[in-house]
């Protein structure tokens, strides 16, 4: 590998954060992870837990340095909110690269309510702007390698492949002139959590261009999965999975359902195409995005950070032949079309060397495994999505509806439907 | 006028909002003023005040009373930081219209260092998101009229005449396909302050497709001059004059300057073309907007509020002429362009009757005479502009220039360079 590099990595105690410092330490470098325990907090908040029992930051460090021989620093710092901290800590420790991955990043819990979509925006956007406030304070020349989504550009479907974040179009002035320009794609956010990010866009557009930050923006698909081969050194070292309404994602949620015997709930008809892309496969971008950063004074490097592209009901349907449960159709709650195409090109990772992990291989059948293993840590109460994202949804929501098949299987308290 | 309606004036205390408010209340409508004396906190913070001697609000709003028989009300609140207290008030009172000045508007003190970067972002950002959100929340059908920028086009200068918050684009794909679509124009704010009303277009952008708010954001030009018809009628109701190196927009400061001896400020070539309006017209153009309000379920409706595009140095030496003040060039703090074209449409307010008031009309001399009757409580010393935009601005701001001759008549203390 190249030089050993020191980094941050700020919200390295969360589902993505976790995995990438354990893997960016297996490789050599020095890791230093900054949190704030948010996420824990969240979970108390909601009620509920990671499928997987996760241990306390220090038994995480504990346990890597026994199984790896390295160190993993920590910090508790509310990146967001404790600006005087963070800026201390970079010019004490002035690292080569920041991976921030310090946001609230649910769709459904940034549309919960007033409380929550307040604090996605004053956490994700005011955290960002603290960061890239922090380097231009700190004359810090920090590659900062930052975790967006696909979400930025719409549920819509562009009705071509999408491109690595900036889009070639030609305007006709009323003259009749030709113009060409490049201009970041236009965003069509689709929830609070997706309009954070794009704002992030924004911000990362001003300072790359005024105080010449280098910056890597990764628009990622929807994370399933859970294990890395780093989590799978020690069962204390395992990462988190997140099965509730609020905060697992599709794929994951499917596999616990099937688990625990809950049918498999599709909102809408299941026709909405996302991108997809294993746990395993994000830690490795991030590797590949920390090896090969912009320089300074160029524009934000946008890369999509995706192995594939696939309908929900067709993954439902998947999941269904692998482990034998049924499908329920639910009411969507989500504002969006109810089918949409989606290709979206993943070149630059491609042309780095990603050879990425698709769903019809084997991890599909560990994640069940997993599933299956946790089980009875499953509450079933919190399986069904109940955030609807406006009032028209809410009482699409709300409205008995004869087709959908109550869930009453098995033991589950509360019988949620 | 059609009927009265209920307006909510936030940031009513303001150089924009305290001419818009009584001039809602003149025209029959009635005024509650939300502000929470920010501007005035600032000015004491840098040490400066408004070239005209502005009255506190409670004697504002008596005399305005005394003169026009009109009653304004006014409720402190920050509406940044008090969520809770704005949503109890749209609740009490559920305005039909919301006119939203409240937010820092000045880009150099947006510049000035980490503290102003952060307070602009989390006050205009969040206090925009706690707006919407108060809506949401309090299911009001209520009118947003918002005050954006010229600045969210960015200050490169498009080629062609800028549309108004939209631009129709062509997009090729990689098939040679051909794809038309319409999007809010991309936007390349030049600073802080101007990134975050591109930012509130976001917000706009995503609220009123979610939620189906109506929303009206005005991409207002520099303003000039200082009284209306209704600021007029009274000293106690004088608007603020900002002359200062970070308030002070440049044709007021140029007038300021001229009024007391001191050269005219010119920064880089004064080939910087911008689009101007002035006060007056600022005011009925907030009326127009008013009376115009998008549908529910509409995209944000945006106009551009401006009467005319001049060059920096153009205006300068119209000052010159007019006063016989002569102009310096100094070194550009701001990182942009050194020479741009600018032609903006403003073709909606001009369809809804708006016949702008214009540089080359009487009102310049007026504000020239107002600039001279209190020439007397200029401090000179806040009279250049010293903030730089990044580390490459202050190495040439700090670097010496013979060309630059320094600041030196009359009694100026300090003799400000």
């Amino acid at each position: 590998m190249a030089a050993p590099k020191k980094i941050f990595v700020l919200g390295g105690d969360g589902f993505c954060g976790w995995p990438t410092s354990l893997h960016l330490s297996s490789l050599g470098h020095e890791v230093i992870i900054i949190d704030n325990f948010s996420r824990r907090r969240i979970d108390d908040e909601l009620g509920v837990c990671s499928l997987t029992p996760i241990v306390s930051m220090k038994q995480r460090i504990d346990v890597w340095k026994s199984v790896s021989g390295s160190v993993l620093r920590f910090h508790e710092v509310d990146v967001a909110n404790d600006y005087a901290e963070l800026t201390q800590l970079l010019s004490a420790e002035r690292p080569d690269v920041i991976v921030h991955f310090a946001e609230q990043r649910a769709a459904p819990y940034s549309m919960r309510g007033a409380t929550e979509k307040r604090y996605t925006v004053n956490n994700n956007v005011g955290g960002t702007h603290n960061v890239l406030n922090a380097l231009v304070e700190c004359e810090l020349d920090c590659h900062l390698v930052h975790l967006g989504t696909m979400g930025v550009y719409g549920y819509g479907g562009a009705g071509f492949e999408i491109p690595e974040g900036y889009l070639n179009v030609d305007i006709t002035d009323r003259d009749g002139g030709r113009h060409e320009w490049e201009i970041l794609y236009p965003t069509r956010p689709g929830s609070v959590y997706h309009l954070t990010k794009s704002i992030d866009q924004l911000l990362f557009q001003f300072y790359a261009q005024n105080d010449c930050l280098r910056i890597t923006d990764l628009h990622q698909g929807i994370v399933w999965g859970t294990q890395t081969e780093e989590t799978r050194r020690h069962p204390d070292l395992i990462n988190r999975f997140d099965y509730d309404g609020e905060y697992g994602t599709v794929l994951n949620r499917f596999l616990v359902q099937a688990a625990i015997g809950h049918p498999l709930t599709v909102h809408g008809t299941g026709g909405q195409t996302r991108a997809f892309i294993n746990i395993q496969d994000t830690v490795r971008c991030i590797a590949l995005a920390i090896a090969h950063p912009p320089q300074r004074g160029q524009r934000v490097k946008i890369l999509n950070q995706i192995a594939e592209t696939l309908r929900v009901r067709d993954l439902a349907e998947l999941v269904s032949e692998v482990t034998g449960a049924r499908i329920e159709y639910r009411p969507n709650p989500r504002k969006e079309a109810a089918e949409n195409d989606l290709e979206v090109s993943n070149a630059t990772f491609r042309a780095l060397g990603l050879d990425p992990i698709t769903l019809h291989e084997g991890l599909l059948q560990e994640t069940f495994e997993i599933s299956s293993r946790f089980a009875d840590r499953v509450d079933p109460r919190h399986i069904p999505a109940r955030t609807a994202w406006s009032r028209e949804e809410r009482a699409r929501l709300e409205e008995p509806d004869d087709k959908v098949v109550p869930f009453a299987r098995g033991a589950a308290p509360g019988g949620a439907a």
